[in-house]
């Protein structure tokens, strides 16, 4: 005997957690391609030496990397934005801008702990080849439309611009090449505060005497510095360009109705990624507390690792499982009903030819319907049935199937009534009405 | 630079691709809900001894292995019947009979070929808890509707059971250890034809000499060889019940309104797995001749290998790959349409707030709607909206925007009329109509 066993960190979704999955990714699906965004789909496997390098140190380290048969390295993909750079860098005569979406797990060989997955799910659109804001600002009016389409309503789309993290970084001085740790460590505020941010600053020897006080005050103080940072960058030509994109993507976010409590521009928002060049975004639910469940922004510089020809691009990640988690928490999933709509029993060899006939009318007449698998008794078919609440009952016993009749009982009142066979498509309706 | 290359036997499905496998994808799973399945999902990697040993020793060889960080052997899945028993021997308290339905990507070590990749999707049903032959012939009933739905009309479900093969085998003497090898050379008539497979049985030492008359003669004759096989099994146990069953299956077939010409009682279908107990299916096209694009049929004692208890269960698994080609050979697949039904023009950043508003007001009348990623001349627009085969078009100029109004241009005949913009809607549903 083996004993039945998954590896540590990996998951099955049954239908009473996959139902709720499915429905939350036909409903994105449905939003991206309302929007014209198309499928694309990338293998799950790729070269190691495509991925390393991307992610940063840390990212590096859980890229789940293994050696094929041949002896080449290849890795299990550890998001999909760097597969679809490495598309856009080998098939460069798609038509840009291209829009592209794809919802598909992704590996991380993290330390396997509660909440904390190596199999997971992120659902991701980008556009490719558009420079301009206008196109950030379209990813942020899906992200908000899949969230309203979803039932979500405390939520806030966080938006700032590495444009004006790198200007704000150029005032205080910092070398260039120590933006990165400037970043990392302001990435860390929602977690461990502003002391500690600025602490980090401070050991890293990223701040000059004058530029710990405006950190202080200006980036790290209360409430929302994001004008006093503004002010601080408007004469940079970088600071400004990042100041236009965001007043552009407002502007666009008002004109498609967003409400204003739904957005908020904030300079301290910096992304983990190494690759983000201008906007960057982030969707927190505000309750229950469980960090972001979008991240995304624009990485103009990343296709051009793999063609040497620069190539603009942004994009959003939803990530699935937090998505799902919430909505758990907050009883947003609903009762997970089933989605077999009628259960037609079956008594007999004799009467198993009408129950087929049946089911097949009522699957005709655009109704989920189960014949039941064998000949049983009554009691076991409707505990079938109540068991996977499955709201109606097709009774189907030897006179009424001789006489063209059967009995409908509906599962939710306990109401039944003799009906004939052709009049139960529209009863059965009648119950979901 | 990284060369952007993809490991050898993957791919990458840009949309051209991917529309047609989505399409396909969802009538399936629309088709699978009607009948009462419900998805499950496994991970995708498994411990490498969950699936060793359950292929047969080809089988065994293309599993894709590899060791995990920790040293612990590991696999990608090599289909998704074995997870799934693994699945059902770890939650046994899953109310059965439970059907379920996955669709998703299995890889195989193989030798990368042409239109032989290493990672490929499978489409898989299956019902585990109940024995009876109604619980097979569901099944066929959904893959039949599946095909129809599809627009395949040319095609051959093939029947047959394996304990009609044991039965049979018994009769001709062979030793109950042979018989893996007497259904393995058997398995081998398609591509071999008969010769071949006599000689492979001969060789093998399975057959006495009255053997080899019986199987020239009533196994391997030209037509079709099922009753006279029938009538030699018809007085074992194991032979009887297995006629009966198929029997039940025709019923059932006959009973939904499955014409005669989709199916047939095959004696010489025998299926390479070793895992099958009773019916087993294929479904092949006529034309193109590819091979058959649906297999399946009951495995009774795989869940038992984890569990020691039997448990019955059937499924059938599509080729989602097999599938497209057959469609796109035989011109099925259609053109593909843009899924994108309205272009909104962008001519200059004064117009934004107007064009954001126009689309978001045809995506609430139900279209699926692009705005233009950036200001740009007419002919542009256009051009993009015909490279994409975007079958409407909205003009939105400073003059019309003023006026509440656009100009609809029809993109397959070239009309075009200015309207007010609230009636827009109505005029570019009725150009899909």
């Amino acid at each position: 005997m083996i004993e039945p066993q998954i590896p540590k960190g990996f998951r099955d979704f049954l239908p009473q957690q996959m139902i709720l999955r499915r429905n939350i990714m036909r409903t994105m699906s449905a939003i991206f391609e309302q929007y014209g965004f198309v499928p694309l789909d990338t293998p799950c496997l790729e070269y190691a030496r495509t991925l390393e390098g991307k992610y940063g140190e840390e990212g590096d380290k859980l890229i789940y990397r293994f050696e094929d048969r041949g002896g080449r390295a290849v890795a299990l993909r550890y998001d999909l934005t760097i597969p679809l750079a490495r598309v856009a860098a080998m098939y460069q005569q798609l038509p840009k801008p291209f829009k592209r979406y794809q919802i598909a797990p992704v590996w991380r060989a993290d330390k396997p702990q509660k909440g904390r997955f190596r199999e997971f799910y992120q659902c991701d659109i980008d556009i490719i080849g558009s420079p301009g804001a206008c196109a950030d600002a379209e990813l942020l009016l899906v992200a908000h439309a899949v969230l309203q389409a979803l039932g979500f309503d405390n939520y806030l789309i966080r938006i700032n611009n590495r444009k004006i993290l790198n200007a704000l970084a150029e005032r205080l001085g910092i070398d260039s090449a120590r933006i990165p740790d400037f970043l990392r460590a302001l990435d860390k505020l929602d977690k461990a505060g502003p002391e500690a941010v600025l602490q980090e600053m401070q050991s890293a020897q990223l701040l000059s005497h004058d530029a710990q006080t405006i950190v202080r005050e200006r980036l790290l103080g209360e409430g929302d510095n994001f004008e006093a940072v503004a002010a601080l960058v408007a004469d940079s030509e970088t600071g400004a360009a990042g100041l236009r994109e965001l007043e552009l993507i407002t502007r666009v976010l008002e004109a498609d109705g967003v409400d204003v409590r739904y957005y908020q521009k904030d300079i301290s928002l910096a992304r983990g990624l190494d690759y983000y060049t201008g906007p960057i975004f982030e969707v927190v639910v505000r309750e229950p507390r469980i960090g972001s469940i979008l991240g995304g922004g624009r990485y103009d510089d990343l296709i051009g690792l793999f063609t040497r020809q620069s190539m603009p691009a942004t994009g959003i990640s939803f990530g699935l499982e937090r998505l799902v988690t919430v909505m758990e928490e907050l009883g947003m999933a609903g009762k997970t009903h089933s989605m077999t709509q009628v259960l037609v029993t079956q008594f007999s060899d004799e009467l198993l030819a009408e129950g087929v006939k049946l089911a097949a009318q009522l699957r005709r007449a655009g109704l989920n319907t189960e014949l039941y698998h064998a000949p049983d008794k009554l009691k076991k078919q409707m505990s079938y049935a109540a068991g996977r609440a499955i709201p109606a009952v097709v009774v189907l016993g030897p006179d009424e199937a001789r006489e063209g009749r059967a009995t409908l009982k509906n599962m939710l009142t306990g109401a039944q009534e003799v009906l004939a066979q052709q009049d139960l498509p529209a009863a059965i309706h009648k119950i979901f009405a």
